[in-house]
């Protein structure tokens, strides 16, 4: 602020000179909280988007074969072609769709595949559309690319819980929007988009001729489902020609968090884009990691079904006794893994993450992780068993009750 | 170009929608050869960087256990403590570098090594500095974030060799660079920099405020080392505050090439920076992938040994054969796993490529596929046993001679 040249001026750090961008990237909100809690005896951690049962060993033992034979080697970017058939099938059974191998990429996780669908349809300057609150990653990984997020919020109900504006959605577009996230079911909210809903989007989307991520991974976590039990889905609403693109992950219907692995669904016309956006970032995934993949997708049916029930009844056990408390601001979820409430009383929800760790030995995120929106919530991941979330529940109730 | 409105015409293709830069990425110039070749019976490959020996059962079965005993569940972004401690003793046994755990991020490749560094230094806009013939993908990854590639063009001398000329890459210098690649020893050429080059590579980043990415993979893989072997490394005339971010793979030194596992060494300051831009691309790499990386760098010295001694074994077994038909233009290389030769006569690299395969049965890469100054070049990856590499040199010396 003065014209007097500074003379003590220290030399630019490292720091200094990274690019602005990466510098600004915002650290998960829930590290804080799990750094907190991590070593407290006896703490229930449900502040992760991920569930305690380790990968089913049938899904293991095809990737350990696969390296025992030797299968070390460089191999297809795009995924090889068993998976890419494995993942067509799947997908043909599930949503109906032609069974097209051409269509599937396989990624080094569904964060990675959420990256590439990015780099590949948005550049410095552009914008990106992303309901709030919602998962905080995709919003990062635009921002790495120098793209901004522009959130519309969800509205909020507290009969109905979460629904998304369409008018809100179509205003918060620009000269500069490129693409629209959308994540249904989705996490943190459990707001699960209807078929109008969804045509709603699509609608937009074509008028201002935008791109739609689609990041459907909670698809079959729908509790209100009919026969088949999907959630409705783009593939149920769009042409071939629509501009969307699906991110998928192997996390969470076949309990492989830990294993980075998922896919991207494209019109087999990108498929030369996104096979060069694979190579020049991780240029694809270990074979001996496909051949898990295989395994899942065709011999995991009764597993993902065990999934789908448990997650059900873990929702019901914490949600059935925390609603009768009447302390807490929360809509029994439709979908997705998590429940996400307000608590009585409470404004400040990162402060309130770190009491309950104290106080309830129960660990959760706080709703500000989310981004605009989430202020007012906590988010509670109930992928876990019953006598676990039991306790939770136990533990919840008299902490709410104290 | 007619002031006319157009009436037919067709409706916007996905394609273009696709962001600029993903729709430019190149192609690798080494696939439309290898697609030609790859059927041919008795043909032998070696167009691609890599061994033909499959990952030691010591490091597999590190992966196997660890996959047995259930650990799929998500890990730390940087990469679990354990690997980042051997990674520590490792390098510091090797450069006698402090043993500093906090130095270390692993990352799902050597390629993803790259993207992270290029996405924590360059913004779109910018400029890196690239030597020249030069493995494609780092200028790629570049232009993933919207940089410009600035190439500089080794000089070559038929009786020495490729050098690197530091007046040529300071000239190349502009406000906009931000970054100078250094690959030492250099795929494709062998190139290796002396302690002198390095030392006048940083005075230039010095100068103008530059990064230096150093991806010194081969470093192991020297034929004219002294005690321990070693090419000479930035780790060797640094000091801790310069602005260097080593790249690393696992692929090359333990044949792991399908892993897609490697490293970030870099100040711990940029710890937080470099998280986040692995949070929000893969995420981190699977733990039980990360047990094997342990199991490489404690229990892999003797096939690390192996595999350099073969290499210098191959590279003299074929530049043995090629040299007196006195039809080629090469000298032996001093480093990394290639023979960067020319060859009489033969101006146009990609055809010589695919004549190679019909006429002689082996498969090399054009160097064409490696940027400017490859054009009168071609490629021979000499990671292979003894016997295949005397059949390589027979047919190659039959076809030369013919």
């Amino acid at each position: 602020m003065s014209a007097e040249p500074a003379r003590f001026i220290s030399p630019p750090s490292l720091l200094d000179h990274v690019r602005p961008q990466a510098l600004a990237l915002p650290e998960s909100g829930i590290v804080e909280v799990m750094n907190y809690g991590r070593e407290r005896p006896g703490m229930i951690p449900l502040w992760a988007g991920e569930g305690d049962l380790p990968t089913p060993s049938f899904i293991s033992e095809a990737a350990t074969r696969s390296l025992a034979a030797g299968e070390t080697f460089y191999t297809w970017q795009r995924g090889i072609p068993e998976l890419r058939a494995a993942i067509a099938r799947y997908m043909a059974r599930l949503y109906g769709i032609p069974d097209d191998p051409e269509r599937f990429f396989v990624t080094g996780s569904g964060m990675q595949a959420i990256q590439i669908a990015l780099a590949a349809t948005l550049s410095a300057g552009d914008e990106i559309i992303v309901p709030s609150p919602a998962w905080p990653n995709a919003a990062a990984a635009a921002e790495v690319v120098g793209a901004q997020t522009v959130f519309v919020p969800f509205a909020y109900d507290s009969a109905r819980g979460f629904a998304l504006d369409l008018d809100r959605l179509e205003d918060a577009v620009s000269p500069r929007t490129r693409v629209i996230f959308i994540n249904s079911p989705a996490n943190p909210t459990g707001f699960v988009a209807s078929h109008e809903t969804l045509r709603g989007v699509l609608d937009i989307a074509r008028r201002h001729g935008l791109w739609i991520v689609a990041d459907e991974i909670y698809g079959r976590f729908y509790y209100e489902g009919g026969e088949n039990g999907l959630a409705p889905s783009f593939h149920d609403v769009m042409e071939p020609e629509d501009r969307v693109l699906f991110v998928q992950t192997f996390s969470k219907n076949w309990a492989m968090t830990g294993w980075r692995m998922g896919w991207i669904e494209a019109h087999p016309v990108l498929g030369d884009v996104l096979e060069n956006l694979i190579q020049y970032s991780t240029s694809g995934v270990a074979a001996f990691m496909q051949r898990a993949g295989v395994a899942a997708l065709d011999r995991g049916e009764s597993f993902v079904a065990h999934q789908i029930e448990r997650a059900r009844r873990g929702r019901d056990i914490v949600a059935d006794a925390l609603l009768p408390t009447n302390r807490v601001r929360l809509v029994k979820p439709p979908g997705a893994l998590y429940l996400f409430f307000g608590v009585e009383g409470e404004r400040d929800m990162r402060s309130l993450a770190l009491r309950l760790i104290d106080e309830a030995n129960v660990g959760l995120a706080p709703g500000t992780a989310f981004g605009p929106g989430g202020e007012d919530f906590i988010r509670l991941c109930f992928a876990r068993g019953e006598v676990q979330l039991a306790e939770v529940a136990d533990r919840l109730v008299r902490w709410l009750n104290r």
